[in-house]
């Protein structure tokens, strides 16, 4: 750990300076009024960040696995139906979840590398004319493929069939990093994590709710104590907490919502797509590309890369870790070994990109692919040294 | 927060300066093996402090009320009938948690300030002939009351009636700090957080589990999937874990056994019953009486004082909080404003503690008690100072 | 280190989590603006504190003897002769370095205990028709015996007897603790370390030079580099340094003394009196007394307790950091083992001085002290409970 | 500060986390036992690092400037000669300095970019019959231009001369980074400071002091109080320190130098040659050259790379400082604007070192320099691949 690379997996990010020394609080008494100090403003800036006015926020000390069990227990019943995408490993286990919490799960088999699939969605909507489905649960960005879906579309879906379901998103790779609009897209539930965007340690899940969502919470049958929203309401509305909340991350995340304010969240997604699309450059240079199929599916937090024929993605990620100390991912699921993947969100330079970039690279060469060394990172270069107004404004 | 006090709450605990700083961990990439070069010695550690060799340990990023469900989701299934003794707010807030998943629990409710009530308990595992009890919860130490429950003599009296129920333990504000004996005991789940004896930030709930209680996993049919040991034993079998863990909190929990067991449990514990003796011996000298109803009952990390007619305890703590800036517990549940508490575990020192005795004193002077200031110092400083080889050697 | 008990040295004093916080900075380049942003405030800030609007503040990697050494080499040159009164180990240390550079020192030896001796000094510059002396040299604060001299007086006596001498002050345990008017008292060169008020690590000395200071600079010859005026103040002017320089000390700087005046300079020293009066009290208690010869001369910051005859203060120094993990200071020079001494200035509360106060307690009753445990304390908690209003201001 | 990407100044340079963590330590008692215990492995690890066991090693709070005055002024006497060659701005300083202490400074004007010019210290030597040069004095590593000097060859020179002079080397950017053998080379003083290859915060001036070294002081007559040898070896003989220590500096030294020796000395400078070897590489396929004369000069601690005719270096430092957040070093004295200046020493992985190669890259683009994005990137990649075992050594 001593001469440390920063991290290009996707999650968790790289934590900054100012934020790590928000985590590193001595204890307060959570049930003093320090607390709410710190929980008040915390909570208010996840409601911008998630673009909502009419939601409430609550945290657990949790992960977003944690999320978005709270999401489903506190909202539906044994037996309530829900419609899924399944298009990759974090919407597969998502789906998992519900299963395992006696949900009947409509799915619908995505390839993965597409996104959400709106057509299918809708019909499917427009065919559930007893409005069985209770929730149309959605990953916004796929993070084992680096696909960013179009929730708007799902709403769109859901409004042209005039189906009352409800809308959860799972946000966790996405929010904090990517434009998100829960209002505006009409999302019931949206689920973060502290992790990725929000550049905090693991350890809060992040729930933006809905009204509707709050409303379900009422008949809502499925157990659930720890995870429980009523609990948390009560307790919040006293400025307090159910049980010993996770003070210092908390702490962490009030400074990294004024961070992601003082910066300017329009600063803030323009600067992870400029980090992205230079890399994007650099797969396109070495003559690969992305595992999202289509340009209006790459995401801006995580690009899965898509191995030559007879290599395997995963040797990649092996010996850059073992030869240079840096830390990429791997391929899940269907398509491991088959990509490799660079993680691009949260605190990240253009100039540690380059160096994340530079040593895929030498990776690459090491292990026999047809690639030049330094072109990526040329074509990385180019890319940020004319875009670089964008970076200097966020580091001001 | 410039000029800070000790707290004095029964946790969260003040976190020693080492633990901090393990835990503020930058990112590292919990699928490659750094994450394991601390996993294993934290859960490794924490089976020597609950004392079991049996047993296996499973960390969630979570709490100590999340423990407790993820005891119960576990291993039971819903109508399942559980045993509990219900004498102060964490067994109550168990039984609740309980209700809420669909157990069927038989509660004896017992005198708050009384620890867990054996004959009861004797009486109704007799009555039991069907052995419809699944299994016997008991808080370790009841937080609210300061009271010390005999564990061993819960495992006695099943042993005398036969009778098979696992047997399943909060020692949230107890372990690390008096002693546990997991496998002699026979206990089944103990349940454990991060931020009490352990000195830890609150972020994680620590589950030592017998050889039944991973095997009743198999059929236990509540649902769970974030607090599911099925992912857990999975995952920790190849050195990962199911989803993103709190790597600064393992790291930081590997430390704080390696601080205990350098320290010496044995040590542990002596040091927290001298620093709760001399607390006990100023409250005698304040003419005042613990909560606990008899002192084979006495917590060694709390003391829940009761204060005398027309006094409401609450009052010292706000204006400790207040005036002095210094943190004690409320009375909670049926205590509420007849006792106040003095938390006295983790990181602490005789000097320390006198600095609370001495605050509760100004308070009380504060609101009119009739006592004398220095009184309780003096009894706890004439116990400290005939004492102090223990924490001498336990700071060296 | 690992329970550890706040400090009552008489410096370096407990850091404030913040201030500690601001100190633990990553590397940056000292030749970029990021340099001038945190050095400006934090000379700003320094002014304030030393009172001075006409002078100039340099702060040098060193300490508070590198201080003294600045402000001598800068502004004399060998065989000047300085006036300088001798009551204390740090009034005798600065003798000595200036004797060390070849300054004719003219000593007014006066009892330890004692202040600036005022009619001596004035009686001396009477004397001086012909101006020999350049410079009248006086601890602010005698840090050996706890003893506060009357810097206005002083330069009351230089103008009495019209002496056009300079006049340095060492105010290493007293500025930021204890008013200070540099300005106003027409101090010339006033002292400061980064270890004492200022709540900062060792590793800065803290000079402010008036106008006069500044001039004797073109003059003077004793030989320097490090230390040279001329070098800070060129390199000053562009916001840079003309050597590496201690950034993270120094941004520590600028938020202690952003603290500083965010409590106000006047809570700071009523904060400070308070504290000082409850351990003056206590010593009351024991019987005891000051070695500050009358109250006038009773330092805010440190009190030397004089032990009774046949004891030997070194004693409840060492038993104190052996048997309690507490440290006090021993007794120098001229008062070794007849006083020892309790610092009280920097970050620290009513409660933590009570626990020092215990503490002391419990030591001489160790050794067979003629006091009575908790006297001490209950004339100090009395004390502080009647006037902690302060208190609360200061830690809100 | 937030997003922050390392530095490539030629220091200070980048703590590794653990290094942050020691020096960020609470107050301590630096009379107690406990400062002993840090400060001897600090000052027998620092041993190690010089190549010295004859020697004795001393910590001042201070920076490399400090320490070049404690060499003089603890030495040497005014009016004595030295013996210097300038050729970069730390030798010209040092020259400096000496002439403000009054020492007869006999300077050998040597071209920048050369090192040491042993054939004219010989002669100078050869030249000195009555002995009156009383020490020889020489830059190992002049930081301005990139040069390292011989100073085996210099000692040789004195041998061959036999010339009793004392042999002060400035040791602050080679030591801990590049071999220094302190006996083997017959050096009387080594010069270093702490925020260089030692990794820390500046603060600590580092002197290493041989039998004869030490002689001297016995008769030097330059003042010193600050810098006195004298004190610091009466105090440091038990266990102690003349002043305030920079204890948290202290105790971060002695974990620097543990980082050092687990690495394995041989091994922290063939990582540090690696690192430089690359930059190199990378300045060679620019089409353009070190500022050091001859490969035998380069530097493994920092590239001064000479730009084209036409362009100004400092534009690139003053460009890749605004747009990209990155630091390098300006061209100082002779060389300013002829050179920019590349630190590659301290705590750098060679993933991080790409990243200031590509940004430095992005600067010279920009500024229209004949250059090909990647090309220096390629021929770093290139060799660090093929040389990466000595970088996961280091790393593990």
């Amino acid at each position: 750990m001593s001469y440390q690379n920063p991290v290009f997996i996707p999650g968790p990010t790289n934590i900054p300076e100012v934020i790590r020394k928000a985590c590193d609080m001595p204890t307060i008494d959570h049930r003093s009024p320090a607390f709410a100090r710190i929980f008040k403003p915390a909570v208010a800036g996840v409601k911008t960040v998630l673009g909502t006015r009419e939601g409430e926020v609550i945290l657990f000390p949790s992960t977003g696995t944690g999320g978005w069990e709270a999401a489903i227990t506190n909202t539906l019943s044994p037996g309530d139906t829900v419609l899924v995408g399944r298009f990759g490993m974090f919407s597969h286990r998502w789906i998992d979840l519900c299963q395992r919490h006696g949900l009947n799960v409509q799915i619908i088999e995505t390839p993965w590398g597409e996104g959400a699939p709106l057509a299918a969605i809708e019909a499917a909507l427009a065919a559930d004319a007893s409005h069985r489905i209770r929730a149309v649960l959605s990953t916004h960005n796929e993070t084992a493929t680096g696909v960013r879906s179009d929730i708007a579309g799902i709403r769109r879906a859901m409004e042209r069939t005039r189906h009352p379901a409800m809308l959860f998103v799972d946000g966790v790779s996405s929010i904090g990093s990517m434009p998100f609009e829960m209002d505006r897209w009409g999302v019931d539930i949206a689920v973060a994590g502290s992790q990725k965007g929000f550049m905090l340690p693991a350890g809060l899940a992040i729930l933006g709710l809905s009204p509707r969502a709050l409303a379900a919470m009422e008949t809502a049958t499925l157990p659930r104590t720890f995870f429980d929203f009523r609990d948390m309401q009560k307790s919040y509305a006293g400025g307090g907490y159910p049980y010993t909340p996770a003070a210092g991350l908390i702490n962490g995340l009030a400074t990294a919502v004024e961070m992601l304010q003082d910066e300017g969240l329009e600063n803030v997604y323009a600067r992870h797509h400029r980090i992205a699309e230079g890399v994007r450059r650099a797969v396109a240079a070495w003559g690969m590309r992305p595992c999202a199929a289509s340009p209006e599916l790459y995401s801006d937090t995580v690009t899965a890369v898509v191995v030559p024929e007879g290599f395997n993605g995963t040797d990649i990620v092996t010996l850059a870790a073992q030869k240079y100390g840096m830390a990429f991912g791997v391929g899940l699921g269907e398509v491991a070994g088959k990509v490799f993947r660079i993680g691009h969100l949260g605190s990240l330079t253009d100039a540690m990109m380059l160096s994340g970039l530079a040593t895929a690279e030498m990776c690459m060469a090491d292990l026999g692919y047809p690639i030049t060394l330094g072109s990526g990172v040329a074509a990385a270069q180019d890319y940020y040294r004319k875009t670089a107004g964008i970076a200097a404004k966020a580091a001001a």
